[in-house]
């Protein structure tokens, strides 16, 4: 069994916004107000429900519930659609008792199209009736779009006062494919909190996790991380020890969440961790990380099972970072197969072909220039992938 | 026929390197000292040819020859590498009395492999005797890796004192591809030049054509365009007008090799136009037109011939350039599907059919705030880009 944060209710039902035979509108509700935080989508084009959350936390960070939708996106829908996300609030905050403004808003699905309003009142009534008899995962289910399995993590973590308890889901095997538009996450939590160092800690373990992951380089209109915290375990995270200790809870759940994402991503068979060290700043890591994890020659090289350290080296080599080539090495799992700017002789396709079998791989890059240090998580590029991409619509 | 410069006789003979029946070593051949200018690849890791290349022309914008070789890189070879360079062009050099620090050198292949002098010996011994006995074409074919037709272009140019004639090759269907290290360039002309003119015109040539071009985002240690002007069209490119002619041709023909290597890019079945306009300035156009090009999403959507506003529009807003997303606009061909922000109503699939069929696409994005533009050209992403570079090496 989960163990359930406290004081949170879950709902899930069939709205047909998109899916048959499955459920597309999902809410929870929490029984008090909670400690609400938000990280959003840094792309121009910000979806309406991601415009009204940002806006409904920079009024007051405090929150009941979470309202979800999967299939249609709501995003590029101008005025018209801002109104129809929030006339959705109200549909579901009256009959709940909950000032609608207290109510968070997300949607992943198709860009463009409006909101189906009669569908969308008809979901809203039976997911209302729905409260309390669906589970954390019937929500991680209503959230998903071309994800192949729901994304559902807990934790504890032990205060000085007791134990407090996380849940995260979240969606993106599309990820981050704009037109499933794409990475949702939530989390709600029991502790008691403060409202300012929650949203800095969301915001850190966000850093930590989502934005440590890529599958395509590609970012969404709707990505958003929403995290509750209603204080109903009666335990505080108040002193600097126990704030640590609940952070560090709360990143590894993200963490946990993120690794899902690639692992579930769109035709990926592996998990690429792409650990760059010796750089001359931690920024100057994660570019060199970044390159090699988006460079689909890598990426091929890597789903190919081949240890084609050529490609991970010229990614490295245009990344732009600052370092001497002479002092670059690279490992695949603990093998080093490129030391001090060149290779080191062996025959890696037999030695490493067990390691380049799993499915998680670590390539290891030093550039031995600096302290600066940064961990990727990428997927591979397969044709499974073209052919999601390519046939999406048709 | 080609018109081809005066004063310059190839060769192009089989040493072996990696391909069998086919050549893979060749030579252009001056008779006279011609003015020489390079671009060279900005990879951290360059390879050994690129560097003695780049040091020639630092000591001395003159060159008799340029030698080229396919299937090694020379590139990660340390020391031994430019040792190994530099005794090729001696190799080459003193039969044909020809001083080694004359000759231009570009390698092409695997990278970290040692260049095998005793292929090389008996590759230059046969060059030799073939200087005059293959044509431009021939070399063309010499340079290729797994390009799957020859790039060569030809041109005259009408200047006040008679015609003078370009001749353009390249290389780079593994564009833009590491490990068979990759985009060669070579361009040689009978005009007489200024020799710092000709390498400020061949950067900005560069710039407007090679550089506004993208297959996969990677670029290789062995990338290079040398020009070579010899004057044995004995008419001198000197007033202003007549410069201005001379370079706009050098710009031609080097948008036209760039096409073609787009067009020959691995998997590739579509040439995609990215117009990028309005923007705040020219960089941000460029930042814009590359994002663009560059997203998976946006490549596998055409390819698909899906004309996918959803995802051109997530990857403008993710670009980080400034704009207003209401202002922005989306054409494919010269149908506006996109306008000020939201979709345009319309059966787009049905009516944008006949155009996404073609094997060349017109993106036109408009940002609606600035008079900076950009055009980058940008190949599809499809099954067999995939399976190609998963499968190279095995």
């Amino acid at each position: 069994m989960f163990d359930v944060p406290k004081g949170y209710r879950f709902a899930a039902v069939e709205a047909g916004f998109k899916y048959r035979n499955r459920c597309d509108l999902s809410l929870v509700v929490s029984d008090c107000p909670a400690h609400a935080a938000g990280v959003f989508t840094t792309n121009a084009f910000q979806a309406a429900p991601v415009v009204v959350s940002q806006k409904t936390l920079a009024g007051s960070p405090v929150a009941r519930a979470i309202l979800v939708n999967a299939g249609q996106a709501n995003a590029c829908t101008g005025e018209e659609g801002e109104k129809r996300c929030l006339a959705t609030r109200t549909m579901v905050g009256t009959p709940l008792g909950i000032d609608p403004t207290e109510i968070l808003v997300a949607s992943t699905g198709v860009i463009g199209d409006q909101l189906p309003m009669d569908r969308f009142e008809r979901g809203a009534k039976a997911l209302v009736d729905n409260v309390g008899h669906s589970s954390a995962l019937d929500m991680a289910k209503a959230i998903m779009t071309t994800d192949t399995f729901p994304k559902l993590v807990t934790a504890t973590v032990s205060l000085e006062g007791g134990t407090v308890r996380l849940l995260g889901m979240c969606k993106g095997a599309g990820m981050i494919c704009p037109n499933m538009a794409t990475m949702l996450g939530f989390i709600v939590c029991d502790a008691r909190v403060d409202p300012l160092w929650w949203q800095q800690t969301l915001r850190t373990a966000v850093d930590e996790s989502f934005n440590a992951v890529t599958v395509d380089g590609d970012t969404s209109t709707n990505d958003c991380v929403l995290a509750l915290a209603n204080g109903q375990s009666h335990v505080e995270a108040v002193s600097r020890s126990d704030k640590r200790l609940l952070a560090a809870g709360l990143i590894d759940l993200c963490r946990e969440l993120a690794f899902r994402i690639v692992q579930d991503a769109e035709g990926g068979t592996k998990v690429l961790r792409i650990r760059v060290s010796g750089a001359k700043s931690k920024p100057q890591a994660e570019t060199v990380a970044r390159v090699v994890g988006h460079s689909p020659l890598v990426k091929t090289a890597l789903y190919g099972q081949d240890p084609n350290w050529g490609r991970i080296v010229a990614a490295v080599g245009r990344s732009g970072a600052t370092f001497d080539p002479n002092q670059v090495s690279v490992a695949i799992g603990d093998t080093t197969i490129f030391s001090k700017g060149r290779p080191v002789e062996g025959d890696w396709d037999s030695i490493l072909a067990p390691v380049l079998k799993r499915d998680e791989i670590v390539v290891s890059i030093s550039l031995g220039t600096g302290r600066g240090s940064y961990e990727l998580l990428a997927s591979d590029l397969t044709e499974e992938y073209i052919r999601i991409n390519a046939d999406y619509r048709t």
